[in-house]
């Protein structure tokens, strides 16, 4: 569904439960659930900018939190660069500016006579100031990012979080000595995104090569992080792209090397999409109830519904809060849902929908018995538990985090199916699955097969594995050619 | 210093210490710490756009962590609001859109026929999304904030960190049921830029209510907190404004109270813009060697220093290493400078310049005695301490801070003078002090006051304590009419 479309239904908010089973509409489940979780909102009414709301904006900044750690733990440094990118930066490299130039929205009024994009990426930010700041081998490698806005003028459908014309992510760019240390960059890249995305997001993907001419406007080759939807289709998270030395010798950014000769840079850049990981973390793990948010990156962990009346009211809170301080002392993000004027049931179905891994129930059964009634999310299973057993949360969120990664796994493995004609290909796309095949060429040269799977299967040709080397096993399944690479083709978003 | 002429100096980066005094000339001081010490860079050449470099960066992050733990521990949660505003909202308040048109930077190609502004503040974005959120006094208070960058076409002199065309910086927007409630709300923003601007970051303050004619556009008041430079003029930092219920009004953003009856919304605004008070920071701690960073926000809180050569390197590294290892165990930001092509005194150099609170030294010697060399960056203190003192860490660090802290505040203690005539106050300005002094009034009839002050004393009327009532002893020492206020004038960035 488009962001038009979603705007129009959420215009009369709705405050009851997921209407749709997602399984067999996951357009229209993804449309309540964020709407009725509270994470986004369109109603300012300008395409492709979305308002993230605290629920969303919480669990983001737990999400920037853990990525920023292991990026900076590799290495990485953050910077803050300008929202803005002067125009003859942005027409240095010429299939760069080609491919992003209809993109690009133009300030009206710069106050001097600067041209000034907003800018779609910083490549063109990032390689003039290398130029500048890294002289000799020394200072190599250099690898900075930044967390912030993107802007582009996308033409296709906007969808929230998913597709915007403003979108927040990380951008890495770096800068090596050597092709080598290059492309161990996009290696580390792919490691980064499993062990952030998939480890701890749950987010299972595969690191596909792209085609030559499907690669980033201005880089050598692209590598893009296909992950499913459950409809089957394909979604593109992290990529990196190799940009070898285009930009640095459109910029002319060199460095001494240990002989003292000057050679140009080698430089990649690496893109994390926040909000759009969070859309595939919502679609990837979510039910008919609603969200279910990995506990690693959930902005309440446990939430406790005290049930009490007007009587035993005080002595139920302060249990609560008892229960509340041990768990914040061991750092789980705990809250009390005090509310008097929603009964139990309302708040659990509340919390259910946003997606709490865990739920503590406590009334005066409970204190009675020092136990208290423990909800597992994903599960949905309801045990009572002793007190004393609290002190297992933190454990139990690390097996809650490990079944949904575990289930999304199983989910793609199902979703791999090797195909050795059209007929196979073509009931493999239409059943929501990818197709491993043998294929002539990656190179310009397969481009005419690529249309043919574009137009006779309505699949598109999605890459190679980036991570291993599969041999082909016979010819291309499209032109008979000998091939010379196995690729995937899906649908895709 | 303008950011064009720094610029210029700067096109021939120099590695050598800061040749002027602090005292003798601040602004020079100030221009070469923020080159030197790599904190930003102005070579993008596009004015009032600053490129944040590494060092300047991770500040400026662990500064937001401290601010944003304070407001949510407030009850603030995070959004993230387009970085655009549709035309019509920006217009609908009256003294808003006249304040802000000029300043503001319009989107040439939108996409669709929508005008676009970018957000040179976000009254008119959240208020109207206060209006679809907010139904019943039971939502409120709802405490909102972003971190991200707004955009002023500013066109005085644009200067790195302190005034640019884009900044970053936190905006909260608050709304309540009532006056007082919004009232409370303004003094709980003193509070927290008190709890993390003074107490965490060292950097002194007088929170000040500005005469009505130098409000925020839309406000119904602005309190500003005003902080001494080196050389005795004032810059504002963070400012809240009390809104009341022009923006609700303007919105028609209302609310059903207890009595069911539909009001509307009283807001108020809280801007602390982070990259401006590391310039606060940079300026009031600072020395003839360099910055000095509060333990609290430094990057890097231990730099060690090992000291070896060819034969004794792996010993000592190793060592190093183990004190290294033992400190970040106690969650201390430590780091090895084992560079081979830098000599040791290069190092210290290096690091003074940067600001890093503590320096250890190790050699050969240092490792027969069980000992280390301790350097404290802001006492020039060299000690050696035995490698079991080293636990002591975190406690010095305090204790650090605690001395940064008490020093600014005692500058500022010294810049407050009580004036009783023109001449004293004259006298008290160009000393670089602050003139105290009972005034006529701080609504619009003090204007012409104001004016004399501005055109015969080359002083701004600063406003009056904001969070303490001061009674005036006499008469308003420009007009000798009875006085109504106490207020206070100084010169300002």
């Amino acid at each position: 569904m488009t962001e038009k479309k979603i705007k129009e239904k959420t215009q009369e908010k709705s405050q009851e439960g997921i209407t749709v089973k997602k399984e067999e509409n996951f357009s229209e489940w993804f449309t309540q659930i964020i709407e009725k979780a509270e994470l986004v909102d369109l109603r300012l009414d300008v395409k492709g900018f979305t308002i993230i709301r605290p629920w969303a904006a919480l669990t983001i900044e737990n999400m920037f939190e853990h990525l920023e750690k292991e990026l900076q733990k590799k290495g990485h440094k953050p910077t803050f660069m300008p929202s803005i990118i002067p125009k003859e930066n942005l027409m240095k490299e010429s299939e760069h500016v080609q491919g992003f130039t209809p993109e690009v929205f133009w300030i009206k009024n710069t106050g001097d006579n600067k041209e000034l994009a907003l800018r779609p990426t910083s490549e063109t930010l990032y390689t003039p100031m290398f130029k500048l700041w890294i002289r000799s081998h020394r200072d190599l490698p250099l690898k900075l990012y930044q967390r912030g806005s993107v802007f582009r003028m996308d033409t296709k459908a906007t969808r929230p979080l998913i597709r915007g014309r403003e979108f927040i992510w990380i951008e890495c760019h770096d800068a090596f000595a050597t092709r080598e240390e290059a492309e161990a960059q996009v290696q580390e890249d792919i490691d980064t995104t499993e062990k952030v995305m998939h480890q701890i997001y749950g987010v299972p993907f595969l690191p596909m090569k792209r085609p030559e001419w499907d690669k980033f406007a201005g880089a050598e080759y692209t590598v893009g992080s296909d992950c499913f939807m459950p409809d089957g289709k394909l979604i593109q998270q992290p990529s990196t792209h190799l940009m070898g030395q285009k930009f640095s010798k459109a910029f002319d950014a060199t460095f001494k090397n240990k002989e003292e000769k000057e050679e140009h840079l080698w430089t990649t850049a690496y893109g994390p999409a926040v909000s759009r990981i969070l859309a595939s973390v919502i679609a990837t793990h979510g039910d008919d109830s609603g969200m279910i948010l990995p506990y690693s990156i959930s902005p309440i962990q446990v939430i406790i519904i005290p049930i009490f009346n007007a009587e035993n009211k005080n002595k139920i809170i302060k249990k609560a809060k008892e229960i509340s301080d041990k768990l914040e002392k061991e750092n789980i993000k705990v809250e009390i849902d005090e509310r008097e004027y929603k009964r139990p049931g309302e708040k659990y179905h509340i919390w259910e929908l946003k997606g709490v891994p865990f739920r503590i129930e406590i009334g005066e059964k409970e204190i009675k018995n020092n136990e208290v009634i423990l909800f597992t999310r994903d599960i949905k299973k309801k045990e009572k538990i002793k007190l004393t057993e609290l002190k297992n949360i933190q454990k139990l969120g690390k097996e809650f985090d490990n079944r949904l990664r575990k289930k999304a796994d199983k989910f793609m493995e199902n979703r791999l199916v090797s195909c050795f004609n059209k007929k196979e290909i073509k009931e493999a796309l239409s059943s929501g699955k990818l197709a491993k095949i043998n294929f002539c060429s990656t190179d310009k040269s397969g481009i005419k097969c690529a249309e043919i799977v574009e137009k006779e299967l309505y699949g598109d040709v999605r890459g190679t594995l980036a991570n291993k080397n599969e041999k082909p096993t016979g010819n291309c399944v499209i032109c008979n050619k000998p091939a010379t690479k196995v690729v995937y083709i899906g649908r895709s978003y």
